[in-house]
């Protein structure tokens, strides 16, 4: 829309170069290949190494590069479809999950989250880590927050910690009726063991999905999954999936 | 969680440095302050300018700092919760719609857009401009992709362009009939003029709704919102929204 519009704005170099450099990644890059290094680029579009990098990281942000530890920079695949909430009335752990389990401890939870679940301020939690796989890639990692009263037949027999523990505590959980789900998603950045489940840079950006489940009038479980923001794309809705691939504004101009 | 294994994973410096500074935002700052300049700052944290530079843009990530053009960087305000498709089967423009009509022009849309919308190639569509304000500030701005298939009954008598013409088009969508909706949210880097609409600075990180509408078998509208991640968190589902302000794994350290 709007060459016009555009030439009211004034536009950094950088953004310039970023639009010249996705040109050439359609047609002279395949997906997978890896980028001439910073002082081959900058040479051949006639550009500062800080404007180059400013405009790859543009295309990082966008999908279209994929920063790797050892290997460099490399043109991304399209970005990976991820449904987040299907089942409306379904908890973590029912039939069909595309979680897995990794672990489970009894910890107390940092004070935002007590205040959501509306438990005592020193009152120690179930604390499940999940993992979640999509096109043989870890897409995401996932914390669920689940205070005691949520889980009340839960008994000391079974085992103390670790994945089989996981799987008690959401076995549990299956016994409430749930009555809602609310759920935000906002940008964050990936925490250090976050970061190493899902094979980034610690700071990396990441999308924060935080999923309210009710029941009985109180927040049952609080679930806290962080998904990759450079490989996938998050759907929502009643079928398949919107087909876009990267987003068609960047194409407009 | 697990101080262990944190431990086991190398932390960069500034992350450390970010931990730092967070809670000194928590206790020695209130919302809108000005943080000092980053020549004092460095001092008085003992690091390169270069390490505390990137900690800042963790916290900018994490919606905690706010860079502001002529301003500098503030305290920023918890995000705002933007509630995103609420209605199943309202249309765009229907009573009760958040957003507010901008402009309206017929043009050819990117090829993307044409693949989803299995328009021709060729086929100009009507592109209708609107924005979104919450809490007193705008917070989206969005374009809709609308084939002239959906809108039959659009006369050329309506005005050419403008907002009178994108209400004229929304009116005339209202009598399909919907048959479903599929979203999907990515993050994205603000283009110049989504940028300059949203007062944010070309490249800064966006969170992108796409949203395609069905009727009769086809795409009937493609939508494309481009929200700002700094200062929105998107909800949706049943009820109020989710009451965290923040990443509460951020505060677990």
């Amino acid at each position: 829309m709007g060459t016009t519009q555009l030439e009211s704005v004034p536009e950094p170099k950088y953004w310039h170069l970023k639009t010249v450099l996705s040109e050439a990644l359609d047609s002279e890059f395949s997906v997978g290949e890896i980028l001439p290094n910073e002082r081959d680029l900058a040479a051949r579009f006639g550009v500062a190494r800080a404007t180059l990098r400013q405009a790859l990281e543009q295309l990082e942000l966008e999908g279209r590069l994929q920063r790797r530890r050892g290997v460099g920079t490399t043109v991304a695949p399209p970005r990976v479809g991820v449904a987040v909430g299907t089942e409306q009335h379904a908890w973590p752990g029912a039939a069909g999950d595309a979680w897995q389990p990794v672990d489970c401890e009894q910890t107390i939870p940092p004070a935002v989250v007590a205040a959501a679940l509306d438990s005592g301020a020193d009152e120690p939690v179930h604390v499940v880590r999940r993992s979640r796989m999509s096109h043989g890639q870890r897409v995401a990692t996932e914390l669920l927050y689940i205070p005691a009263a949520s889980v009340p037949g839960l008994t000391a027999i079974d085992a103390p910690s670790g994945p089989a523990r996981a799987r008690a505590v959401l076995r549990e959980l299956q016994h409430l009726s749930q009555e809602s789900q609310d759920r935000s998603v906002e940008l964050g950045s990936a925490r250090a063991d976050d970061a190493k489940d899902l094979d980034r840079l610690p700071g990396s950006p990441v999308l924060v999905v935080t999923t309210r489940f009710a029941a009985e009038g109180r927040t049952a479980v609080l679930s806290v999954a962080t998904y990759r923001a450079d490989t996938c794309r998050l759907t929502f809705g009643d079928s398949t999936g919107v087909e876009i691939h990267h987003d068609p504004e960047r194409q407009a101009s």
